[in-house]
């Protein structure tokens, strides 16, 4: 069976309203991933949950940690989930630092907690291309692809993911 | 920009209910499809909605029709949403008779209508593994993983796909 | 703290997707009841689940087991939870045989388990009857208000309970 | 046909998710509102979309146009639609001045666009609150029970509205 570690680091994906304090947080749960991968009855997961922050907020010591557990995963297919904002960051440092693992990061602009689809569909790119067994390599899964980690930028203005050439 | 053909033939996946009725239908049109891929910014989809059965339903005749369409597509990436019960004999018979194009059959347990999650992981799935720009062949994109068509088999009373070796 | 006796006899209000037979059920239990009483917060339910049927199938013994349940109830404010199909028929029988409660029928035409809103908007409009502490009578609580059992009928070529004066 | 005028001022009832600001906002629209009386096939709703605001963000001058609002509605029937952290004060301000309409104050905890269940309850309660034709007043709908507008107060701590004795 499919082993695959999950590094769930926080970000909007993660984002679920708190009715007391009238705002969204960065729960330290994998309640949204949860949800997906209930479905998955043919990968073995597992998953880390760390950090837990809106990437905004997200420090050189949180990056050093997630390369860490990246070096110390026990599958060599992995799966980040990240704050969208940051990880074009995160993404550059963990592609120049590690070479021999096939690393996927994906996030969403939706909190999964909220509307579910495109939470979903960017995670679950993210099982589809490594179901492909792709070169080793530091990829992103977002809005309909999933590309070299360098090649998919945000656009804040739209809100979206798009492909830079 | 990526090009996909999706051929949309109906199954449980496109599934809603009808109040009127009091029962669930397989509607013609792609109201379950646009939900996933109104966040897919960097793919052009051509869509094809055809035969909008239920799979027990699906005839030698609907089949060709798939057949004919898939070789017809303006893209080699294609798409096929197919109803869960007879995906096997279809996939199969696509396998046997296109060798030329990148064919990834998908379906649901659970209309996406009722939940989200499951359809639209199966569905992004297969969006996923095509960005890998995987061999010519004949897939299926179910509950987890995207293999060889042939290698992934419905188990009725679990309801689930699960890898046959 | 308001006292209310539920009465769930099923019917499409608590309707659920059964992936493995592929079908809706009318399941024994109160999973849709229970989502929307999580947040009433000011009144003590008694909640007695019987019969779990589609009314269509609802029998005449059926009928006299609702009425056995609304004359031992311990709460002169009862809510029953029943199929759209014959709920004329019980609510004229109940209506005929109990003068001393205050009784609210509701339903719902579409399944709470796969559109939240009317089911909901049904059940709780019938809460909100019983606080302005009516007459003595039988009610019915379908699409917008809530009358006397005989006056709110189902049109079946539009889906909707409307006025019938 | 049973006419109802909704003043909905905002809240969190109406709050939605904006993926590009990352943020829940008061739309100036009726889309949370609308999702719930698209049922409601027997009330004729006039509808007043005014302040959109936080209510913690709500001043005296709004609390003027407010009680404008209700003096020159056409129906004596209403429903004000408001946030729940100073509902408290404009029901009071509104008990005050406005003694010949029946007013039924609600809102929500949770926004109807992340979980439809707590808001339609709310509104829904009012709807079969003014069913009932009550007494001429001013009262509030939440969790559970309509009751008269000063015995129903916010506990913060538990994000719940409790009845005060």
């Amino acid at each position: 069976m499919m082993k695959i570690t999950v590094i769930n680091t926080g970000g909007t994906f993660n984002k679920r309203y708190n009715p007391i304090k009238g705002q969204l947080e960065v729960p330290k749960d994998n309640i949204a991933l949860n949800k997906i991968i209930e479905s998955c009855h043919n990968v073995q997961f597992d998953i880390k949950n760390i950090i837990s922050k809106d990437s905004l907020d997200m420090t050189d010591v949180d990056r050093e940690r997630i390369c860490t557990e990246i070096q110390n995963s026990i599958s060599d297919n992995i799966i980040i989930i990240h704050g969208t904002d940051t990880i074009h960051l995160t993404s550059a440092m963990i592609k120049k630092r590690i070479v021999d693992k096939k690393i996927v990061f994906t996030g969403a602009m939706v909190p999964m907690s909220i509307d579910e689809s495109e939470a979903t569909m960017n995670f679950s790119m993210a099982l589809g291309f490594l179901s492909a067994n792709p070169s080793l390599g530091t990829y992103i899964a977002m809005h309909g692809v999933v590309v070299n980690s360098s090649k998919l930028v945000k656009n804040r203005e739209e809100g979206k993911f798009l492909i830079q050439e």
